[in-house]
This record gives structure tokens, C-alpha cells and sequence, in this order.
């Protein structure tokens, strides 16, 4: 695999920031840091370790599955959230709790690890991975690792286009190819990069497809929700995750994270998985780190059973509700005609369209430009699938409103608006 | 990988543990929980969490490889200790000092995450891996993971076998299977299981041969030093490391930890390797989890920076001391005969071999009725790769002093020894 692993993008563009320290970045996936819970933090580790017990079990290695308090309260929560976001109605038919079992629940070193294990177990070299076009480039670089090939599917305003994705799967089937396909990676709330929430509606046709599809391959064809961003929630409904349609719990991976919405230097994630899968993951998971520091997985659990966790989201949401507005407003501002962007509801991003004309790519005079201006951003082409079948656009950004201060997000989208006016 | 991976015993073994709650269990490499630093680690999180700077790098994301400080503090410790167990004489030579650069250290989830992130980056399927002969379970089970096969060398009180360990790369030279030699995996100090510390002489002529082999294998051949037990030393003096040769750091991969000599639910351990597979081992690491908490690792770098780590060592190595001696005590006085062990110096374990009539492995007699009488112990058997040229030895146990109680270990081991008269 050494010889086969390209430079993953995130550590070139972490690597640029280090060289240009006074660089604004809208690039960084980070949190905000002004809002990290360092209070609750202090208090929830004070409350561990000073009970006998709770030292006790922080600092002693644990199970490879997880604490078991912390699964059950994933599980639990996730119930909530979906019972919440379907107005209890799906989750009513019989067996729909089972689907949210801490049995089913592994913690994990955020939710990248479980994508990691998922990849690494179910997919071999040369194996076909359907992707969202365009989707989160950390995941393509783990797919490149594994020389997986990826079929990316087109995006409409609610999700995946379902249409398109039928084409794909049925062109994969003519070509003889459905024995290659093992699943469908979709980024599912505010999307990364793109902002885009997938509908309910659309879960269930997704699944009503592979489940189609099935026969060719023949063999289970899972989807890999991966919710990180679900929480940052600031605008809209939330929406029930895949687990919430009946009958489906054996063809579902949801992967989650507290890295996003409370302590993201804890990097807590997890997965709800089924078996078989679940057992494979567990024993490629022991064979990783035989278990995720029971330290952060304390702390986490404590900050859920105390809700200091659930009171801490609201100031956060409207934290980034406020950044992000900041940002459109500013490209409202300072953007030339002729870009596009959806607001986000949630998440970390805005996805801006440039003309088709207008390349954006590493090597485009924008981005060099803006990196004289000492601004960066994620070229959009990063985020696309190495797909033969469709050229890799080169037009688009992504622009994070996460980490950069509100002060700085105004000075990088003027100085970007500069470059943008000089070349539009 | 997924259908290739076998259930890890680590996993079996600790579902035994679960299911027999009375259980005294002599088998689990788990660290003394009476001496896990429960008021250091409140104090140090209250020092970071306290001041804003600290909360802020603590809950943040980070780097792939690390925090830079704690690499740096990791990479002075190493070298100081080496310089302390050689006399400092060989760190003298010109360019030695540049094996411990923090540029050439990454910190990872546990210790056990390099050894499965170097065997990953390095190994093909069908590759061959050296290996000691017992040697640690968890990283069998990496290499069975991955479809390599382990070729056991064998073991003389002071390590590895020089003149076995030449006959067996001899004959797969002669059987043209050089081109698929990876590397030797070596646990060099107070070794999981035999409690056997490698000596500095032995590492020297194990790097000799390993290098004389090398044009015959077409790449270079790695010796990874996985040093896990070092600072659980209770006698007998330091050995240097590997990295304290001279002109052989292009082939040395360390792996360290600071799980068992200090807060081992924190899960942080490091590596310290050469160019390019630093390198590759970065980018894999980004893909399985783009960096280890930011908080476990401030909390290492201020345990170390602050003195607290290394006013912690004495009272842990006297631990574990009292510990061991109260072990092999009870073995002198209830065990029958004809069993033989080496008193360890260190570690966690005690290796007793049994007269090789009697068997030790999980269906045996002696674990049957061990496990009747509520004591678990690791079957040799599973510390012994699956290698077709030797039969595997099934007569020997590991013993761990680790985890249970003096109290708890004299019961097991009285019990114990009630089986084996039994048996004898």
C-alpha cells in the first residue's frame, strides 16, 4: 500500500498554511475555536478524576468496542434525534429500536477511523465505491489507498440525483461490473463541500436501488451515511438518518462524531453498524488500537449523561449561523456577478460556482493570486472523484467558515472578491 | 480484509474475562490500576484547560504526525535515555544525534497503531515478516490481518537467535523468497511474553545480517523495534536502543509508548523512522485518522515537560517489582517441578514452560481445569506464529503480573499450582 498511497491533499494544504503564517484560511475544515467547550471540559475531567472509580476507568485501557455507558448513550441519543427529526412516525413500525442497539455501536478515533475500518473490510483493490460528485477528499484519499475506483453521482438540492444514479448502476451492470460495487458514501447533512442536505425521501429511494442492484453483485451493497456535520444544524428541519426506514438496519453504516458539535481536539466518533460487518470491524479495529482511549471516551460519556453536552449545541449553532451569514453577506458584498452559492443551513462551508471559464485549481491564477492576497481556499477539483467517465470540473471552491474569526472572514472574502473582479 | 481477518485472541480472551466475572485473570496485559496517575493527570488537564492558550490547542485539531512540542520532547527523551544506557559512547559519533529528530517522530494511537501502520505501509500479502519466536499476539494477528507470512526465529536469554535467525534467511534465499522479506519485528525490551530483553550486542549483529541479505531482497529490510516495555524496568540496567548504532537509522523503526509507564487509558505512543516510509506512514495516518487527539497529547507533553512523568517511574517500577516478585514466589512455592521461568527484570510478564508432555493451549486439560477453578492465563500456543517449518509449541504459559492484585495473584497462582499437581 506504501507505493500505492498519494499525498493526501489535507496534509499539502495544512503544509501551505504552515508556510504562509499570516495566511487567511478558508481552507481548514477546523471548528471555530472560541467555541470550544473548555469550561465544560475542565469541570467534566475535574468530576472523573476526582471519583476513585472514574480515574480508575479513564486511565486503564477498555473494551475494543467502546465503554459501554458511552454506546449506550450514542445509541440512545441517535434514537432521539431521528425519533425527533420523523416525528416518531417511522420509528413506530416493530423492531425500528433495534436498529439504534448499543450492541450495533462501535467508538471510534472520530468518525474518519470508522470510514477508514469500513473501507479497509469490505472493499479490495480494484473494487468500485459510488461517491456523491463532488464529496469530502479525505474519504477519495482513503479510497485511493485502497486503489478503489470511485463513480461519482450528481448532486441536486435535496441529495444525490437518483436518476443519474440509476444510470450508474445500471451502466456498471451492462459492463459486468456490479460484482465490484461494494457501496455508496454519502456526506448526508450540510454536506462537505457542498453545503447540501440529503432528503428522507431520497435515503429510501437510494436504499430501494442498491437493494435492486443487489442480485447483480451478489452480495450486500451497504450505504455509508456519514452524518458528521449533523449537528451543526443552524437553520432548517432535521432530517431522519437512514436507520429510521424500515427494514433497512442490515444494509446501513451511520457514522457520527462529537469532534464537530463539543471537543473536537477529543477526535470521539462512532459507527452503528450491522453484523457481519460489525464483527470484522471490531477485529480490524483490535488489530488498529484494540480499543479508543477510554480518557476522551469518559469524558464524552460524561458530557452527554450531564447534558452539558445537549446545552452546549444552541450557542454553537448560532455561533456558526452568525460566521456563515458573515461570509455570504461579505461575497454578496464583494463577489463579481456571475458566482453562485447556496446558503448553508448547517455544516462548515459554502460551496461557490465560478463560470465554467473561471479554473480554480492549484495551478489557476486565481488560486495563485489569492494566495499573494494570503488566502486560501479548497480548489473544487480536489473534491472530485477521479471518475473517467465525466471531466473533473475546475471551477468551484469550497470556502470554510469555520475556523477563520468573523474579522477574518471579511478581509479573506474582500481580498478573494479583489482577485475574483481582476479576472472576471 | 474483511473475510481474511480471523477473530484476534485478544478479543476471545477478553470475552472470557466478561462472561466469568469471578475470573482472576493472569492473562490481560492490562497496566496496575492502584498505579495509574489519576492526581497528576487532574492536575495537568487543570494546568492546559486552565489557561486559554492550552484549551484552545487541547480541543483543536492538530497535525498528522503530532503536536510539535511533544514530538520534540519525545525524541530529547529517547535520546537521553539512550545516551544514558551506552555510556553515551556511541552517540558520540558524528550525525547521531540526528536519529532522534522530532522531524523524524509521529505520535500515534497507542504504539500499537505504528506497528500496524508500518506493517500496512511496508507489506504486501504473501510478504514475510521475521518475527520472535514467542512474540507479542496482537501484531500476529496484524500480520495474519494482512495475509503475511511470519517466519519465528528463535530465542536465547539474551534475544534473538543470531545463528537461527541467518539459517532462516539462508534458506529463503535458497528458496528465492528474499524479494518478499519485509522486515524483523522485534520486542526488544523485557519482551511480551518471555520477559527476554534484547541485548545491544545482538541488535548490532541483527542489523549486520539483515543488511548482508539485503541485495538478494531488492529493497531495504527494516528492523522495527517495538520498545513498549522499556521504562517498566525494575532491574538490571538500560540497553540502548537500535537508533544508538552507528549508521543504521535508515533501516531502525522505534515504537514507543507512554500507555504502560504512565496514563495508559490516554492511548498515546510515537514512532520515530526513517525517510521514505515516514513519509507514506503520514499519509496513511491521514487517511485512518489525520492526527491523534490534540488533548491526550498536550497532556503528554506536559507530563513530560513538567518533570511529573519521570517522578512517576520509580513508584510504578517499584510496583511492578513487588509485583513480579510476589509472582514467582508463589510460583517457587506451589508449583510442582519440572516448570522453569525466568525471573523477569521488567515488564509485565512471566513465561513458564511447562515439561512439553503437558499441554497448555485452550482445549487442554490444564486451561480446562484452570478456568474451572477461575484462573486465566494466555496458551503459549497463541504467542507463536503460524510458521509450516517448526511445530508450534504448546506447552508454555504467560503469566501477567500486571493488572491483578498481589492478593489476586497469590490466589491465581496457588490455584494454579493446585491444577498442575493435578496434572504432574
Amino acid at each position: 500500500m506504501g507505493r500505492r498511497t498519494e499525498a493526501p491533499p489535507i496534509s499539502w494544504l495544512m503544509k501551505l498554511a504552515l508556510d504562509h503564517p499570516r495566511l487567511i484560511s478558508l481552507a481548514a475544515g477546523f471548528t471555530d475555536t472560541e467555541s470550544l467547550p473548555a469550561r465544560e471540559a475542565r469541570e467534566l475531567l475535574n468530576e472523573l478524576l476526582g471519583s476513585r472509580k472514574g480515574a480508575r476507568a479513564a486511565l486503564q485501557y477498555g473494551s475494543t468496542a467502546g465503554d459501554p455507558q458511552l454506546r449506550q448513550l450514542t445509541a440512545e441519543r441517535l434514537r432521539e434525534l431521528d425519533a425527533a427529526a420523523s416525528g416518531a412516525k417511522s420509528l413506530r413500525c416493530p423492531g425500528a429500536k433495534a436498529s439504534y442497539s448499543p450492541d450495533r455501536t462501535v467508538i471510534t478515533n472520530g468518525s474518519q477511523q470508522l470510514l477508514y475500518l469500513v473501507t479497509e473490510c469490505l472493499c479490495d483493490s480494484g473494487d468500485i465505491v459510488l461517491v456523491e460528485d463532488p464529496t469530502y477528499f479525505v474519504f477519495l484519499s482513503i479510497a485511493q489507498s485502497h486503489g478503489l475506483r470511485c463513480r461519482g453521482v450528481r448532486l441536486e438540492e435535496d441529495g444525490i440525483d437518483i436518476e443519474h444514479l440509476e444510470q450508474t448502476l445500471e451502466s456498471l451492470k451492462r459492463r459486468g461490473e456490479m460484482k465490484r460495487v461494494k457501496m455508496l458514501y454519502l456526506v448526508s447533512y450540510h454536506q462537505n463541500p457542498t453545503s447540501i442536505t440529503t432528503s428522507f425521501e431520497k435515503k429510501a429511494l437510494v436504499l430501494k436501488l442498491l437493494k435492486r442492484f443487489e442480485p447483480d453483485a451478489g452480495h450486500p451493497i451497504y450505504l455509508l451515511e456519514d452524518a458528521a456535520y449533523r449537528e451543526l444544524r443552524f437553520a432548517g428541519d432535521d432530517v431522519p438518518s437512514a436507520l429510521a426506514l424500515p427494514g433497512v438496519r442490515e444494509r446501513v453504516v451511520y457514522a457520527g462524531t462529537y469532534s464537530k458539535p463539543f471537543a473536537t481536539g477529543a477526535r470521539v466518533g462512532f459507527g452503528i453498524l450491522p453484523e457481519p460487518l460489525l464483527t470484522v470491524v471490531l477485529r480490524v479495529k483490535a488489530n488498529h488500537d484494540f480499543g479508543t482511549s477510554n480518557l476522551l471516551q469518559q469524558l464524552l460519556s460524561r458530557a452527554l449523561a450531564s447534558c452539558r453536552y445537549k446545552n452546549h449545541l444552541p450557542e454553537l449553532q448560532r455561533g456558526y449561523a452568525r460566521k456563515a451569514a458573515a461570509m455570504t453577506d461579505a461575497m454578496r458584498e464583494y463577489f463579481p456577478a456571475g458566482i453562485s452559492w447556496n446558503k448553508p443551513r448547517g455544516g462548515l462551508y459554502v460551496w461557490a460556482r465560478l463560470p465554467r471559464s473561471v479554473k480554480s485549481g492549484v495551478n489557476s491564477k486565481l488560486f495563485q493570486s489569492a494566495m499573494k492576497r494570503d488566502v486560501l481556499y479548497v480548489p473544487g477539483q480536489l473534491c472530485y472523484a477521479a471518475d473517467a467517465t465525466r471531466r473533473r470540473p475546475d471551477h468551484e471552491m469550497r470556502l470554510s467558515f469555520g475556523n477563520a474569526t468573523e474579522a477574518d472572514i471579511l478581509k479573506g472574502i474582500t481580498r478573494l472578491g479583489t482577485t475574483l473582479h481582476g479576472l472576471l
